[in-house]
This record gives C-alpha cells, structure tokens and sequence, in this order.
C-alpha cells in the first residue's frame, strides 16, 4: 500500500525527472505583528485541490511540467540565524543538483537564506520584489535579521543597482530616501517594470513575491494588512510578463492563514503559485 | 395573533396575486470542496433586512412588486436523483400556476432540477450562466450528477448553440476545449453579452447566477474561491442589462454562509437578488 | 516608571502643544443591525502600530504633526441624549481650548453630538458627508435620533444647501427624494466633489467620514456592509483634495472590529485616519 | 401554497389552543461590554432543528405540548423605556388571553418589562433567578434601567423576601452587601433550591433564567462570560426540580450569538428552552 | 529527495511489518444539519504533532506501536452507495493482509461499510457504540441510509442482543423505545459497560467512537452539538477499560473542523486516537 | 486633560505606592505551534473591565490593594536571549525598588527571565509550576532556549528538589522520567500541593502558571490545547490555597487569543489574575 503523498496540485513528480524544487519554509519568529506565516506552505498544498491543474490565463496546465515538492523544512524557532543556514543549505543542494529552487514561506525574512544560495552560484543575479513594505531598514528594535530588514539585508549583498522593488506602498520616510538612493523602488503598482525586464535581458534573476502586494481584500491574511494595494488580476497579469526573464530561484511569502477564515487568501496563493510554476518552468509545455 | 412569517425582504405578497415566486433550495451534497450552500437560503432571507427593498440603480422598489417567498424545500441529503426531482416538481408546480420561478441555492447542481422543469414548458429555453467556473466536466470522480457536471447535463438537454457562459476563469483544459465547440463560452468577464441580448430576443432564457463569478474579495462565503473574479459594480451593472430578456427562470447559487464570518457575501447575495427580482419583474412598477 | 499611555500611533504629544485632539466615541446603542462599533476606537488605537507613521503619498509624517490623543469617553449605554450631550460638552471643551476636534465613532448617530459643538462656534459650518447610506430618514421605528436619521437632524440644524453626501448607495426611495431637495446627494462616488470644494471656499466644513462608504471587500467590518463601494485608492486620493479645505472638526465612524476576524477593516481606517489627521493638520510639517 | 412560519421547534400549534407564547425580545441596547444578544431570538429558532422534540431525561416531547411562537417584538434600539413598554403591553396581552408568557431575550433588562405585566396581574409574584450577576446595581454610569441594575428595579417593585437569585459569582461588593439583606442571594450554585421550592408553595413564580448561570465552556455565546459556573447538567437536573412551581411567567436571556462560533452556546440555550417549555406546561403529556 | 509524507503522530511504520491500519474516510453527503466531517482526518493528522507520542496515562508509547496511516480515500460525494462499498471494500482489503482496521470518518453512516466487512470476516462481532445520538431511525426524511440510522442498519445485519450503546442523550421517542426492545442502549454515561466488557469475553467487537459523545465544551467542533455530554477524562479513562476486549475494527467520527476555530476538537480527537490505538494495539510494548 | 493610560482592572495606583507591579511579556518567538501569546497582556487588560475588582470568593477587593502596571516590555522578536535579557533587568529593577514582580507572558520561556532575576534576589527560592506539559526537554530541535525546555532550564539554576509540578498531562517520555528524578511532578491535578504548601513553609516561592493547565473547554485560546486539564474552579479553589505561601515573583502565561474568538479565554485569565494578584497581595485589605 501506498504512502499518503502531500504535495501541491500537479507537483507528484519524481525528484530527479524534475526542473524546479519546491519546498516550504514554515518560519515567522521575527514577525512584529501578526505571527502565522509558518502555517502557509501546509495551508497552501491542501487547498491548492481546490483550483484546477490548469491556467486558462496560460493555457498551460501544472500536469505537463516536472516539478517536485519536498515538502516543508523543519526550522528552529526562536534560532534565526540557524533557520537561514538551514534554508540557504537546502537551497544549495538544490541548486547543485540542477533544480530551480522555489520556496513558500513563512515570513519575508526566509528570503535571505535561499537568495544566499542562490548568489553563490549565480554571483551576478538581481533581484525582483514584488511587496507592499520596503523591507529596508538597517535594523527592527535593533534587530539586523527581521522581516522588516531582509532586502537591505540582500542589498548588503548585491550592492546599489541590482534591486527592483514594486508595489511599495508603506515604510518610514528613511526606507524611502534609501530606496530613491540605492534601489529601483516603485511605489503602489508596477509601472516600470517592462522596461526593467527588457534590461535585464539574460542576468540571472531572483523574484520574491510577498504576497502583501495584494490588495487586503483579495489577501486578508497576512501579517501586516496594508490597504491600497494590487488586484489579483493586476499581479497575474503582470507575472505573465515576466515569463522571458531568467529566473533562477523565486519564492512567495507572507501568507498567514489564521488571519483569513474565509480561506480566499490561501486560494488566491494557491493560483499565484501555480501560474508562477507555469512561467518559471523551463521545458515546453 | 399573527404567526411569524420569514421572507425574503419586500417579498411578503400572497401567492394568488404574485407573478414571481422564490423558494430556497438547501442542498450541498455533491459539493467537493467546502460544504454550506445548504445555508443559503435562510441566511439570505434573514440579513435582507439590512439593506433596502428600493433600489437607488433601478429607481425601482420591491414594494411594488409581486413576488412570493415559498420558503424552502425539505430535500434528502444523500440521494441526489430525488433532491433533483423534487425541485423539477416544485418548479413545474409554479410554472402551472403561472408563476416566473427563482430558486436560491444550494450549490450549482440544483438548477439541473429546475431547468428540467422549465426546459418542459419552454422548449426553446436558452440558458445565460454567469459562473467562475466552467461546469462541463462529463463526470466527476465518476458520478455524472455534480456540481462540476451540471451544464454539461444541461448541455444534455439543449444541445450546441443554446448555453450562454460569462466570467469563466477555472476548469480542466478538457472543460474549455469542449466550451469551445459545444457552447458560448466567454472567460473572465461580461463581453458579448450585449450581442448575445441582442440575439435572444423574444427567446425564453433560463438565468443561473453562480455567485462565485464575483471575485471572491466581496464574496468570500462560497464553496470554492477563485480568484481574479468581477466586482459588484460590474456584475451589478451587467444585470441591468437583462431587462429586455424574456426569462422565464432564473436561479442565485453557491453562496456558503459559513465561510464568511463578516456576511459581506450574504449582503452581496442580498442586493443581487433584490437587483434581479426587479429586473424579472415584469409587471410596470 | 511611566504609566501605559496608549494612544494612536504617532499621537502622543502634549495637550498643550498639539493643534487636534482625537477621541473616542465607543456608542452604537442605536444601530439597527449589527452593533460593535463600540469597540473601534480601541481597536483603531492598538492596530495602528501595524502601520507606519509616514505616508509616502502625501509624503509627510505625523511624527512632525502635534495631536493629542484624549482616549475614550465612557458613555452611558441606553440614554442616547445623554451621551449625545456628553460628546457635545467634550468637543466645547477641545474648541475652547483652540483644538480642532477629530472623533472615532460609534455608529454614526454620534456625530450629531460633535456637529452641535462646531456649530455654536462656527453658525456657518458646512457638511461633507461621505457615506453608502443617506441617513436621511426622518425617524427609525418612530425614534428620531438614530443612525439612520443622524444627517436629517443635522439638516434640522443647517437648513438647506450646506450638506454636501457622496458615495450614497443606498435609502428608502423618500430619503433619496429627499436628498434631491434639501441636500447635495451625489450617489455611488466623487463625483461633483472638486466643484463642492471649489464652492466651500474659506467656509468651515465639518467633514464625517461613516467608513463604509468602502466597499465591503476592503471594509467588512461595518454594521451594515453594503456591497459596491469606493475603493481604498478612491477614497484615499479623495482625501487628498480635501487639504484646501478650511476642516474645524471631523470624525470616522461605523468600524465594527468583531465583523472583521481578519482585521483588514481596522487597519484600512487606521490608515484613513493617518492620511485625514495629516491633511487636517494645519502646521507646515 | 402556504406561507414559510419560522418557529421554535415543535411550537407550531395555533395560538387559541396553546397554553404557552413564547416570543422574542431582540433588545440589547444597554449592554455595557459586547453585546448581540438581538439575535438570540432568531438563533435559537434556527438552530432548534439541531435538537430533538423529545426529552430522554423528562421522557416528554414538545409534539404533545401546546405552544405558541410570536415570532420576534420589533424594539426601538436606543428608547429603552419605550421598549420596556412595549415588552409589558405584549406580556398583559397574553396573560389576557389566558397563556403562560416565556419570553427569549435579548439582554437581561427585558426581563423588567414583561415581569410588571406579570405582577399587576399577580401582585404576590416571586422571583427565582438564575445567573452568574447579582444585577443589583442601583445605576450603572448614572441610568437606573441597565442589564447590570434589573432585579434591582425588580426589587423596587417586590420589596424583600420575594427574590431567590443562584448561582451568582460576580458582582461589585456592594451588590452582595444589597443581596444579603435584601434578596436570597445564593453564590455559585443551587444548594438551598430545594427549600425554596418548598417554601413558595403554590405562590406564583417568575423565573428568569440568565444563561451566563452556565459555564463559559459549555456556554461561550454570552455578553460577560465568567469563568466558575454550572454545568449544563447541573442545570439542567436543577430545572426538573421547577416542575412542581406555579410558574406563571419566565424568560431565559443573555444568549450572543456573535461571540460563539462553534454554535454551542446556541445549541445548549436550545436544549435548556425545550426542557423549561416541557417542565412549564401544565398539561397532561 | 524523500516525498513529503503525511501521516498521524507516529504512524509512519511500512505497510508490511503494521498490526494497525488507519484511513481517513472523507465523506459527509448524508448530514442534515451543518456539514464538514469531510475534514476530520485531514486535520487530526496536521494538529496531531501538537501531542505527543507518549501517553501519561497508559505509560505507552506510539512509537513502540507499529502503525501504517493510508491516507485517505477518495469517495464520491453525493453516491452513498458507492462511498460505502468503496469504505467495505478498502476495509476487506486490510482484513485479508491481516491488519485490524481503523476509520477516521466522517459522518456516522461510514462506519456501516466498514462494518460490512469486518462482518464478513467475523460474523459472531458485536458492537459497542459511543454516541449522543440513538441513531436508530429507520428512515431520514424517506432516506434508508443516513448517519442518524447507522447502527439501525448495522441492527440490521446484527439483529438483537449484539450492539451496545453508551452515553446516549438524544434521539426520538421511537429511537428510545426501539433501543429498550432491540439494543443495550444506556443513557448518558458509561454506567454497565464493566459488566458489558465482562460478557463479552473474547468475542469479536467493533468499536465505533461518535466524538459528540464528549460534551461540546471540550468538542464543540461537530455537526449536532448536543450538551450534557461526558468530559474527556471521564471518556479517557473508559477508553483504557476496553484494552481487554478482542477489537477487531474501529472507527471515530464526526469531528467537523470548520466549526471549532480554537482546534480543541481536533486536538482532542487527536488524543483520543493516540489512547484508542495504543489500548487497540496487541503488541506488547 | 489627561492621557489615555491604560491598565489591568483596579490597577492603577502610582508606582511609588504599590507593592506589587505587573507588565506584559509579549514574546512567543519560540513557540513551535500555534503562536499568538505576544497578544495576551494587551487582551487582559482590555477584557479586564469585563469583571469586577471584587472577589465573592476571597471577599476582597483590587480597589483595596496598590498595584502598578508597567505595561508591555519592548521585546525583540527573533532575539530570544536578548528578550529574555530585557525580561530579567527589568524584573530586577522592580525588586531593587521593592516590589514584587508579576509578569503576563508571552510563551512560558519568558519566565526564565524573570525567575534568573528572583533567584538574583533570593538564591533559595523554590518554584512551584501549574502546567499541562512539563517543559523539562534538555533541548528542541537543537535549541536550549524553548517554551518546552523552559523548566529544565531553572532546574539548571536550582538543582534538584526545588521545582513542584502540578496538573501535568503531556510530555515525552523522557521528560517524565527526568520529573521523576529531578521535580517532585504531579500528575494531572492538584493532589500533594497542600503538603508541598507545609513544607515550603517560609521558603521564598516563585509561583508560573501556564494557564494551558485548565481544561481546553474553558481555555481554548493557547498554543497547545491538551484535554483532560482542571475546571476553573478548580484552580480557583487550589490559588486560593497559596495565600500562606511567601511568593517573591510570579507570572501568567500561555494565553494566545487569537485562537479564542469568544474571549472565554482571556476572561478566564483576567479572573485568575485578579485572585492572584488579591493573594499576593501582602497588605491587609
């Protein structure tokens, strides 16, 4: 008799046939607000039967693609530094052995592990972020490790020029001043962004999408619900252009089910995440 | 002393005198996902009391309108054939008496049993479907009588050229290949709709409103959310359009009250069926 | 050791020093529906520290602006004159005291308490209300103060021509004939709204914002949720144009936190207020 | 085709052959802390269909029992006296027509109105309360009719020795002075239930069953919840021993439906309604 | 790469070298009143690592137990039959591989497949059902098959003399008389099962765990919450006075999720299971 | 006009005066489940004007007593030694000013802070713990610091026969072995308290509760509900029993009310608080 398999829709495939790795990254210990993130990645597999295989929007179908889904990392809570060597350590592997790393978290701070991995390998990548926060302060109550610090965390890494932020809609003033400085920061939508892609060419991209770039009343369950944000259908429309990009490792976050009882903010992750999986996907489909 | 009549809001006219009559249809059982369209009905009846019967679109008033409330149908759950087949006979029942009938869901397979029954005394009868999701699987797990299913049994008894689908955004790829040589099938939105209208004439048209075609930001409450749906204002601007339609039939489904803990979706229920009540209407108010 | 002040974010200066005072209104013994406004201010209090002090897009910050907090008045549930009197006196005591007052609801019916306050000071205040419901009835179940009448008993105070309502989308049809004669009733969004400030010129406007002129999708937590609403983006820019205006008092009201388990209701008035305080403010900051 | 009547389970017989009317007094307006008991009424009518007509522990069921359900009193939200009066006029009106008033809160002021009916038509009445509030304040914030304050208006009325309060846990210090001299005031529990009984002979009794009386663990749905009350079947065995009483009018209240997720809070209030009606009537069964 | 694979707390012992056999069995087409047992086994298997493996009250450990989790299995909503002989015959399958075959339901009525075929198996078995619910209806609402007429049709299959019900306190009159001529019903609690146990020596026995046996205090997550039930302990220490008894099959059912947001259902459910498997257990561990 | 200060119920004398402070701990980075204890002394306070000040069962009053509340520490989340830094110099500092600390966690492993700061003071203090786990794992995945390692951390402070464990329900198997050895552990009640209470005579005590002692039913908002705990009066009944015993330090802890949509929860919490803090209490009211 069979084991009872726990993956996202269409992602059953054998490890070795498959492109891209997909795992989860249940960790939330340095959210300030609304702990929760760690229940996303489980949350998301299960509801993702709720939504079909297939994407219209694509016409491309979850069931023509090679993906595997690990299922979740076990994380040290109240050990930060740990989790992210836990995280960029798994990435690596993945990367060694020739996947496209995709992980769901947890909170945006996660992020920092598997793009770590990902700069050793590929040490020219740039980063997209889709977000509602600038997640660029030097530190959080004096924190350098936070949620709140994870993208001036990476910028510490890649330096000025090589960050694309869009969708941001809320920080301090200094965040602002130093994404006006040191990185491409769009507010509230994602005007620009074509001409980004067309830059960007071949360099090898990291995209991290937290999911807080929605709109509260599409994604109510989140950590830190900030009004004003982006339509469902304005994120799915705009990840299809990303599709030309060479994306080499990408995750969503900040999904945190116990905030939404309705459920619509893990379906809409649950469709995200599959058209995300349809446009990373490599192979013809 | 008066006995305590529930209806719903402004629909509190004698049977006799009335030419719509509504009735609730509490049946769920072939529901995959999340169970609850069951409590549809009496959630609708019971939170129309917070809006109005005067509708500031239409200009027009429930006041003035004849429509009578039956209440709901005492269905057994677990045997699907029957369930069906006591809601045909219902329906039949008001058609004899003259009445335009308008069933509350229940999950989208109820309209099966009512469409029988209309398709009986109007041959001709087309169907308009607004829906999130496609509906033309042939069997689910299996069993030909779904919700998954049901316009592909409708399909059944009309044939090609007579079904009407708007808003749909989910379904295997198999749904829509079949959707495009076997019925109008439009994605996403309402466009066409005018020239389908148009079309239609004096045709009598049978309406079912899968409610789940709203995005699932304002309705949240529904057995299977899917993202990326229409706003209020479009659907609710799409209605007026109707008027001219001659329909004969007409259904409101999916609404599952428990997945919605702040009833924004039962509102939303509310003052759609208040729109199309007046719509239907067709006496002069 | 200091004791726990708690105020809203940002909004801890000294009475003395600060230029608008903020309170709380905790009062919904007449709402009809659903109560629970009684807990907004609290609630607006302790989520506001979920967003930032700094608005990127009127890029200032209330760290620059002086308000004072005052925290809530404890009113007597059951005696609606009474409490009315009771935020009468309060707000007399701010404007006194050179305050431009600013109060958190509450249902709506506790505005007209504020409003008679501005008004003995400034006889020529004019109103603009941004609201889904007229609250134009001249009585509810026969009692003339009540949620429902609160902008007819302000009109019994104003005469014609210096109510200004927008967003309304929903009445009794005699409300909305009403409004036709006596007031400016602009329905469905902000329409007209440019022109109205244009007109007001220097005249002192007192400017009551009941939140669920939102749509529910982003503000389910209402007493009355009425679907087809502004959204955050529409009501937020709309703020924005109000800055000219010559604002002597305000209030927000008809947040009802426990219809809202995910919070996204409290966080968008939080941000409402944020973005109103900074406009109101007439320091240079 | 027949009307759709909304009633308690098993109460659906005609109002001249009833010897019981029960009805609801949707009324919470003075409630100090969370209040929806308005909607106690129309949960428990709902949610009866959960619970069987028959009691296994009375060994009686409600088919054999003559009852009337009104449906719910329309109250002024915010005019509590009026709404006291109203409740009164309805009580007289079906002690006029010969029937036993059994009254479904709403808040525990209700009470009041429906108990001056019933002593002006027996002015030696005695009172058995349960609950877990003395409710002897004098005033609460200053107004003399409030949930927190009716028994005390009711001892205005009785003077001392006629008011039998258990299970009382909470209260000011001042309360449990008052009730020592005053009232029979009995903390925790029933013990001394049995005396009483005795004692009040044939006397006619008003019983008010305050449901917070029990636990909050079986009884969650309830304005104050405090901690350290009965059992359900503590209280339910405590409501057999009523059965010799010359009971000629009771309530049970404080049911708030919004603050109970689960429904079981409902559901118990349910149950303790079926055993009251069935230890209440006087018939044969 | 291992398969992300999900099972109960310790339950993750290879098919082969397994004593015990559980399945989730997700099907609840049959409830009348508010579904979502269809979740059950999802749900305790995620929450069940929020217990431990070792019990402190039988000092036995579930890692000493050799256990296999099947998963659930895929039924057909809205075909009873079928879902019951897809039940029966997963069930016959376990019992020809020797294992003893645990359910975790869904409704009451899946228990009747499974009990089909560990009849076949054992034709001398004899039941002992822990239930608030009589479940003896001869019909629902026309309906043979229902969750409340399982062991009616078990009955069906036993005849007289070989069921055993405990805890029961609800059901129609003709379900208490039907028990006193047909089955050992005992109201309430336990009381007579010591005895029970005795007589039953070493035949064969079915034990079917309906959770709503338990107050809905500590369960309140379940289809019909019927108060007065017993507390978890008082059901825990039972459950170890069965150890001696030759289980050959057993099921627990009726946990509905949705309708406990605290979780205290599922966990306790969850701990029930860990007692029940480690008692049903033969291993010496 | 006076700031908004906000405290725990009768709590509001000034520092200089009270002989006892409390402060909350919100922090719950550790926690391996359901986190949302961060939230708990917010709540407290808040839901505190729910009871009265007076106690009937003590017959004293929090009026009577001096009682500051510090409000909440600043912890950094992600940082656990650090918070647990902050938690240790500020319960130093209210002892070097001669109060007796009393924190509102937070997760358990705050108390660790505090305890290192009380056995600063007093190196002979003995601890006395009310638990449903036992907390004495020597690491959690790897980690020493965790809420369930936090027990065995003060038995690394104290050696062996100091720490007296009550009500424990769930632990690993090692863990009871190491209680065994190391703690005087009692299972699942309150039994031998009375002897410990003799024994510790004058013996300074620091008293943690994990209010995760109480029975789910009663207590369903905390991170691991676990079946089978004491009633609430129970505990109320064994607190009672303290009042001889010299306490130096105590916490509450445990409480996450995001898991408790009734607040049974926290009402239950403020009510021990308030018994607590009457017992502590050193002054003669």
């Amino acid at each position: 008799m069979k084991k009872n398999i726990s993956t996202f829709i269409g992602c059953d495939n054998e490890y070795e046939e498959s492109s891209i790795a997909i795992w989860g990254a249940p960790f939330d210990a340095t959210t300030s607000f609304r702990p929760g993130t760690r229940f996303a990645s489980a949350a998301i597999r299960r509801e993702s039967y709720g939504i079909e295989t297939y994407s219209p929007y694509l016409d491309m179908d979850l069931e023509d693609a090679f993906i595997f889904d690990c299922g979740d990392l076990e994380l040290p809570f109240g050990n930060v530094k740990k989790a992210l060597k836990m995280i960029e350590d798994h990435t690596t592997h993945l990367l060694d052995d020739g996947k496209i790393p995709g992980m769901i978290g947890g909170e945006h701070l996660v992020t920092l592990g598997a793009f770590r991995a990902v700069l050793q390998k590929y040490p020219d990548t740039h980063v997209i972020q889709f977000d509602a926060h600038c997640d660029l302060r030097n530190d959080y109550l004096g924190e350098p490790l936070s949620h709140a610090t994870v993208i001036r965390r990476i910028h510490d890494l890649t330096g000025d020029g090589r960050i694309y932020q869009f969708g941001i809609r809320s920080g301090e003033r200094s965040e602002f001043q130093f994404g006006k400085q040191h990185t491409f920061l769009n507010k509230y939508d994602f005007t620009g962004l074509r001409e980004v892609i067309k830059q960007l060419d071949n360099h090898p991209v990291y995209f991290t999408l937290d999911l807080d770039v929605l709109d509260p009343s599409i994604f109510p369950g989140t950590g830190t619900p900030e009004a004003g944000g982006v339509s469902f259908n304005q994120l799915n429309g705009t990840l299809a252009l990303l599709r030309p990009l060479n994306i080499v490792g990408f995750d969503i976050n900040e999904l945190s089910p116990p905030y939404d009882q309705s459920g619509i903010s893990t379906a809409a992750a649950c469709k995200v995440l599959r058209e995300l999986l349809l446009i990373v996907n490599q192979e013809e489909i």
